[in-house]
């Protein structure tokens, strides 16, 4: 509980419209988008930098932990309060005012508030985008939070890549304000904080202000389903693509069976462009891209992309054993309807791994192996960014599994999948949805004392103050 | 001067190899490549990152101050020594073994004291390169320390966003190892501690082994000379290249007419285009490239490039006035004469400064209006990075002017041009060259006191022992 002189002292601090108390506005803010419900002692909403910093000194002041929410639409409980009904949401859901272009720069700069597809749609007559692709569609402070990379990394890298300058609230008894916002995109005269602040869910500082790289909207794209001829032909026609495509490729998505068959399933419209309905072991979607319109006597994509598969096609011992191209909207439509299907098939248990990229195909076979002896009645149903070794390993458990009624079976399945990923193919536990509540243990178990010992000192030389739902020390 | 018994212990710790005295050998480690000459107390050479720890460990406990020092090609003397000779210098020249090519990661692991040319001769029968482009050869932890930038950052960044993983060595009593040397592209499961490494001198750690993300070496290329229609449409020339040439264009740097006429008058093999050998205020060299072998029936880049420029001459207010499409041996060679000519005017005093995209010539034309009045005598032969905002702000009085008899003349220039750089155009001191002992003072300067005292609480939790040229707290 928070107590009413606190309310009455942050609401003369913000303003009414600033603060809320009443359970039934608390909720939308106390619920995470997948797994977590919690209860607030409070919900901020401040509209300015200046506010948060007045809302963030008086609670460090006052002892009072603050978790910052952006958007909401992360999956680790990173934004949303525990039970205790002690925890201050502080929303930047008001704190989307600015947007100033800089055409001449590509960047834009905007308050941590403002949603991706808000700042894309004012991008739009510019032809410019915030080329981080998404499913969901979180506030940009979240996603700076998590350093999310997306569908189209292997092409324009993640949200670090693509952050010029940040202003920070830290949370100690003063809101200290950090004016880390730079506009350069070259500037080495001492330590570069705002990389402290980028993936580490707001534990050190939050958010509030960011310049951003802009990048053009490509005005012609193709896409094709590939087939590789095996799964270790996966890296292979990576490669091949990659050599002959060079920074025209824009994505390489990988889908396994069963993701595929889940779609197919459960979303109706979609096409299945196999053979007889048949869906191969894995398929990759591969996209080409280029930022002009097309020019007279110019090669199309598609025939690029034609031209570039025929080649590949004709190489002794041919990484792809066949290719469907497609236009884009279908194609994207089949990638986006993997997690919707994958939803439909019984409790999802999802981890966001990453890997080398050589390794994500053997560990996938790996855990293929193993699953029917270590848990049977576990489905994977994988999907990724194969072009920057993220996997979104989806596990699914039939709704009347009796596994689903053994309280310890998630957990042991997770530290599990962890141990193999993390201990024997030295992948990463979070690709890029960063740690929140629910990687805390993971956190503790994987990271080295040194680390954790150093993490401490940082916390204490940014926000001594209680803030966030991660302990990084 | 370094105890006898100091040398000794050294010398048990790491071997005689690693421990230099005579002040004949310790010459070229004393001696910085533009400017300074120190006096080392004795220069080690460890082989590996076990030595380095052992001597970084021996030197913190008894109190001795360490320069680590890479290639020794930086600006700024920020790896040679003071004139106490009460500093040790620790090279990296001897810790250069491992080379671990990840084709499948597109990635290699190597010591941090390989040469970047050295690395690059290792890929080649790959066809893959580190994607840094730089004048000088320096070895890969200095690339680190400075964070370089160079001629193709518009196309692949800079080291910060190519170095995927590092292992560094902790100026403390124990010689800490920090291991960060991941080879994954997306890990976001704490703090990102690489990097603070990276780009700050050094001060922090010594970095000796790092995993690097590489890529294809271009097959095909094409460059053109540009002559803008003003210095105002140099940036509407860079958008409009952008927007119609995508990931292709690869460099777009940008040479003032003093830079090109000192070039011209000092190397006699280049080949001057211009009409009737005029040449013009301003010139952009842009090159476009692509990683596959030319294709049948495909478009050359030559013809490309030419069309492109065509479409924009062709635009109503074109920001082009002429071009030149030229062998890129010889356009390369032109730019690359520049630094070579300009030296051969007179005292050379750089700056390596960085802006906002299109404050970069609004700069240069404040510089030029006011240079005469502020410091007659003094000529501006400036170059740089246009894609990335960097400046070579070079500045050239004649040997025998009186200005160079004013002990004072040459630090109130530099502080004029920095104060117009930094306080009126938001400007960076240092884009690429990173701190060392010539900046300090500007760094302590331009520093906000927060930034400072949180930069002395990070150097306690890293490295509280004495290391490197740079006082960051």
């Amino acid at each position: 509980m928070i107590a009413m002189d606190h309310i009455d002292a942050l609401t003369e601090l913000l303003g009414e419209k600033a603060v809320v108390t009443r359970p039934e506005d608390m909720e939308a803010y106390e619920t995470g988008a997948r797994y977590d419900r919690g209860r607030a002692g409070a919900v901020l909403r401040p509209a300015t930098t200046a506010e948060v910093s007045a809302a963030v000194g008086y609670c460090v002041r006052n002892g009072i932990l603050v978790i910052p929410q952006s958007g909401n639409t992360g999956l680790v409980s990173g934004s949303t309060p525990d039970n205790s009904g002690d925890e201050v949401v502080l929303s930047l859901d008001r704190l989307s005012r600015q947007f100033e272009l800089d055409l001449d720069n590509r960047a834009v700069r905007v308050d941590a508030g403002v949603r991706l597809s808000e700042l894309n749609r004012r991008l739009e007559e510019h032809e410019l985008f915030f080329p981080i692709d998404l499913g969901a569609d979180p506030r940009i402070g979240g996603m700076i939070a998590t350093n999310t990379g997306g569908s189209r990394f292997l092409k324009y890298g993640d949200v670090r890549r693509n952050t010029l300058g940040l202003k920070v609230v830290l949370a100690d008894e003063a809101g200290t304000v950090l004016d880390l916002d730079s506009e350069l995109r070259k500037n080495n005269t001492g330590v570069d904080w705002k990389q402290l602040f980028i993936g580490t869910s707001g534990a050190f500082g939050i958010v509030t202000e960011c310049v951003l790289n802009l990048e053009r909207v490509p005005k012609q794209s193709a896409t094709a389903l590939l087939v590789p001829a095996s799964g270790a032909e996966v890296l292979p026609l990576l490669n091949a693509m990659e050599e002959r495509l060079g920074a025209y490729l824009s994505a390489f998505e990988g889908m396994s069976k069963n993701a595929l068959a889940a779609a197919f399933a459960h979303v109706p419209s979609l096409k299945n462009p196999f053979q007889a309905g048949n869906i191969p072991d894995y398929v990759i979607l591969a996209e080409v891209s280029r930022t002009w319109a097309p020019r007279d006597g110019e090669q199309s994509l598609d025939s690029v992309l034609e031209g570039v598969l025929a080649e590949i096609w004709e190489t002794e011992e041919a990484p792809l054993a066949d290719a469907f191209i497609g236009p884009p909207h279908e194609t994207w439509a089949l990638r986006h309807a993997l997690s919707e299907g994958v939803k439909h098939l019984g409790k999802l248990i999802a981890f966001d791994l990453s890997f080398r990229r050589g390794d994500i195909m053997v560990f996938c076979d790996h855990m293929k192996a193993e699953m029917p002896a270590e848990f049977p009645g576990v489905t994977i149903c994988d999907f990724g960014h194969i072009g920057d070794g993220g996997v979104h390993f989806n596990l699914v458990v039939a709704r009347d599994s009796p596994l689903l009624t053994d309280p310890a079976f998630e957990q042991r399945l997770r530290e599990w999948v962890f141990a193999v990923a993390v201990e024997q193919y030295g992948g990463s536990f979070s690709a890029e949805h960063a740690i929140g509540r629910r990687n805390q243990a993971y956190y503790d178990f994987y990271t080295p004392e040194k680390l954790k010992e150093m993490a401490a000192g940082l916390k204490t030389i940014t926000s001594p103050g209680r803030l966030g739902s991660v302990r990084f020390g």
